[in-house]
């Protein structure tokens, strides 16, 4: 493991107990992931931090160039093929009020670099049960803050039953996962959420649109309502460290492993690896 | 100022860069502030801190006893009459996963004991700038957790108006403040928002409700419109840190400080000192 803290490489970092992230939430994030070497779709990871720092009015300390060298340098230095990336920004460290810090206070900016194993193949092919849960989040679900809890407690709601996501859903919509995006084919058409307030601009949820597109599929981008769920002929879910994972259950419904899902899924790690 | 951390009273705490709170906002707190060495409704707090990390699943790693003697050794150590105690609960250090770390990862308890200065009294009489802010929150404000992003925000946007709070608005409701509940006289009665999930039950709140009924007022606990602001006689709003403070205006609608604020705040610090 590597962290960059401080502006600098190290080993050893620490936050203060009263800083920004700590007692507010008061941040934005990204996780990335490289394979073999090379970060995946870093640019648009980047783009999505300054996105997300912006609708906070927090400020992004270094450009996005230098971002992008700092974490080629650390992917260098910890010289493993399969990285985890996790960039936290932060609004720096200060007495605890609630109102921003006077401007001269820095952001918290830092990396942290682990190695990371891919999902295994048969997952892969087994696909993973999902349950669902209220989604009880704040209404800037498109910013991807530090403020979480609500995506801890639907994921950890999950695992208990034996699943692996959470499945939320508003005045019975599905709007995404706790830490990934939802799509389902029904009646031959991928479907997935349109880019609201209510779901994050996922990065692997935008590649798979157009890799569903460019392998024939018609894609449209509206809501799926849970009592939909008859309909649906394979489903999947994406993030950057599923991935595109397969749903063979959601609650007690049941799925078959689609086709459509493995073509997507194999263009996916074509383009990728 | 003076740190509880790891079980012991200290000058310096620091916590790693994965840690509960620092990623995910996983955690709940309190603030309590003490008037000439003793602290105002410790048992109250406690009790919520306990509400709050029990709907998180969270365990508290003390009981209130133990809680109450290390609060209480804090306020001897630092020798101030008058303190500002913030109590944070991490579900501890771990790396980053959304689901609940393993059982055996103890949660992360630290108290900030600093030293605090009461709101000066000709604000008390002059009174305070409000501005409405859509509330963005999730559905459990009911919790006190970390998850203060939208807390922030609002309160900033105030701020940078002039103003002293914002005041969260629901579908055309007041539900309550960035960091404190809303109280207004309409019609002779005392209104403020009944106990949901939409609003924190405040422990200064339910102080107020009881000495506003002490002193022959009538309290009705519903939900104030925002359409109904020009039946508005007075309002205020309270919370641990401010007390008692009387509103003087909510946007551009302007109020005149009034009688009934002003011997609801006398009586409330006659009770607290």
């Amino acid at each position: 493991m590597l962290y960059f803290f401080n502006n600098e490489f190290t080993n050893s970092a620490y936050l203060p107990l009263e800083e920004r992230s700590v007692n507010f939430g008061d941040g934005v994030y990204e996780v990335i992931i490289t394979y073999n070497f090379k970060p995946f779709k870093l640019d648009e990871h980047i783009d999505r931090l300054f996105y997300s720092a912006n609708e906070i009015f927090l400020r992004v300390p270094y450009n996005k160039d230098e971002i992008k060298e700092i974490v080629n340098e650390g992917i260098k230095k910890i010289e493993k093929p399969n990285l985890k990336i996790y960039i936290q920004l932060s609004r720096g460290s200060y007495e605890r009020i609630h109102e921003f810090p006077p401007s001269y206070i820095k952001p918290n900016f830092f990396i942290i670099f682990r190695e990371f194993k891919r999902i295994e193949d048969d997952l892969r092919f087994k696909g993973v049960k999902l349950f669902t849960y209220p989604d009880i989040r704040w209404e800037r679900c498109d910013i991807k803050s530090l403020n979480l809890l609500p995506n801890v407690l639907a994921k950890q709601f999950s695992k208990s039953k034996g699943g692996f996501e959470a499945l939320f859903i508003k005045n019975g919509k599905i709007t995404e996962c706790a830490s990934s995006s939802f799509f389902a084919f029904i009646e031959d058409k991928l479907i997935t959420h349109p880019l609201t307030n209510e779901i994050l601009a996922g990065i692997t949820r935008g590649e798979i649109i157009k890799i569903a597109k460019s392998l024939g599929f018609e894609v449209i981008e509206r809501p799926i309502y849970i009592n939909e769920i008859e309909k649906i002929q394979e489903c999947f879910i994406t993030s950057t460290t599923a991935e595109v994972l397969p749903i063979n259950s959601i609650d007690n419904y049941h799925f078959a492993i689609g086709e459509r899902t493995i073509k997507i899924y194999n263009e996916f790690i074509k383009r990728a690896l």
